[in-house]
């Protein structure tokens, strides 16, 4: 049986810090900043067993997943990621669990050269809490309140497929896991690139984690501005393709966990934006514009109202 | 029955950041430093409900004590404490125990100026994790694996306090809220200030969280060094003057949650160590010294080794 300190040194301790000052090991990670004139984005994320995954996830899975979450805050501020702690609990010292968990982790770390710098191992419930460090110039930052009235929106990828997957193991259908709706809830890739060359071309930004609709309104409630979304322009995921019309809407308006990024930008950026999506190969729509006021309206492809459920997820609800 | 985004808001969004470029809303936090030549300092602990605090914990005292343990490990390396992030689960929306939960909190980090930037909050089992950001020059920090044969060893305070209130508590002899020792469990204060004056001072320095003899072995394995302690230096906090010799001496060396610091300086500053400790009004005591090798030996008043557990806290032991 080994003891804690033997857990960290052979599954979290991965020899000298490359990029940060000092890392595991020492009563506080050291970290600088690259650049002087940039500023360190810092996000959390905490995954309870029950809420945010159940007993017999894939380990690899939830260690992918586990950082993937946050480095998609650090993309939707158009931060490059530097470094990142892990603060977890376990029931029992399971070293295969614990190593497949790892792998799943340190093979999307290692892809953003992201490095782990230091955390906490402690046994209890399952608890995996994850605080990540990004870099970004302070005047390239994206932030929620820089939306602007004629700003168009866009949106990464395609929506609702995680969604879809959710509901499904609700109803006691589980997807297979190489299913593609199961790949985009269990191992969502976050849009570090995309983030990155959106600098000075998108004004606000945000990840899309409790549903297009929920998160737009974090975006119109900063900037203080009101939305409009062309329901038609919505991109919804080819999972989806054998809903029913109305469905695949709410999916892709309103299901979570998609990871994409939600952005506005003035309309004279729309070429740049949209050879950045070729460059990136990252399928980019414009789905409506921010308009004055504090609404947002959903259109139908005859611009009448669409009556929806504008509610983003909501822990408490 | 309020959501997870008016939670937020009510508790713990206190308005523009202060500090920080930017705190709470946002997908991230954005932090710069203050001073070019410095670093970052980042710590992060995990306290869960059943391994750290029972259900019926006093949540003042919990928020005091999950930054607090933070703040102590910035102290360790000699950072001024600046923002923090808060990640936290509750099992339902118990607004009168999260304000007194956040009391606690602020009331400690309005004392060292230290800034709630982010963080995340999700219904689940109770947990709390703080990671939190200090700021050292990078050549003043106190860092474990400086410690060189010949330094003194100082420690704070004075110890086993905390370990006694544990023993009492697992007796089901619990002491009341107000008793000294329930006191430096429940609401430790970080040695903050005294972890500044030893910039430049000290050389080798860690928080006692483990236990001074298992914290030791932290110093001695990344200095690659050993070390002695006389046992009769070592101060043990009053509130044990009841028991046996032997019993006070193990609480005092093995048992944990004191949150002093234990550090490692060159004998001549002696005298300047003892002024700074005059200065700020903490007991300061020389308890030993680094040696060569790597073990490390206590000593009874004659200097005859005393057979100890050398052991800290191991969380999977």
């Amino acid at each position: 049986m080994i003891g804690e300190f033997e857990l960290i040194r052979r599954h979290f301790d991965r020899g000298p810090a490359r990029d940060a000052r000092l890392g595991v090991g020492d009563d506080c990670a050291l970290l600088a900043p690259l650049d002087p004139h940039s500023v360190l984005a810092i996000s959390t994320d905490l995954l309870l067993e029950g809420r945010h995954f159940f007993a017999d996830v894939d380990p690899a899975s939830l260690g992918h997943k586990s950082l993937a979450v946050n480095l998609s805050d650090l993309a939707a501020m158009g931060a490059r990621p530097r470094a990142f702690t892990l603060a977890i609990g376990l029931p029992e010292v399971d070293e295969r669990w614990l190593a497949a968990f790892c792998e799943g982790m340190f093979a999307l770390a290692d892809r953003h050269r992201c490095e782990l710098i230091g955390g906490d191992t402690t046994r209890g419930p399952r608890t995996v809490c994850v605080t990540v460090f990004g870099e970004v110039p302070e005047d390239a930052a994206l932030r929620r309140d820089h939306a602007q009235p004629e700003d168009d929106l866009w949106v990464s990828g395609a929506l609702g497929a995680a969604a879809f997957a959710v509901r499904e193991r609700r109803a006691k259908r589980p997807l297979a896991a190489d299913d593609a709706a199961a790949r985009r809830l269990d191992r969502p890739e976050p849009r570090v690139a995309l983030g990155l060359a959106l600098r000075h071309l998108a004004r606000a930004a945000i990840d899309l984690s409790d549903g297009l609709l929920g998160d737009l309104a974090h975006i119109t409630e900063r900037s203080r501005v009101g939305a409009e979304i062309d329901a038609p322009a919505v991109p919804v995921d080819a999972r989806l393709a054998g809903l029913p019309e109305a469905e695949r809407l709410h999916l892709a308006l309103s299901g979570g966990d998609d990871y994409e990024l939600l952005f506005s930008a003035a309309p004279e950026n729309r070429t740049a934006i949209a050879a950045v999506g070729a460059r990136l190969d990252v399928p980019l729509a414009r789905i409506g514009r921010v308009v004055c006021g504090s609404e947002i309206r959903v259109r139908d492809a005859r611009g009448r109202p669409l009556p929806v459920e504008a509610r983003g997820f909501d822990h408490f609800a």
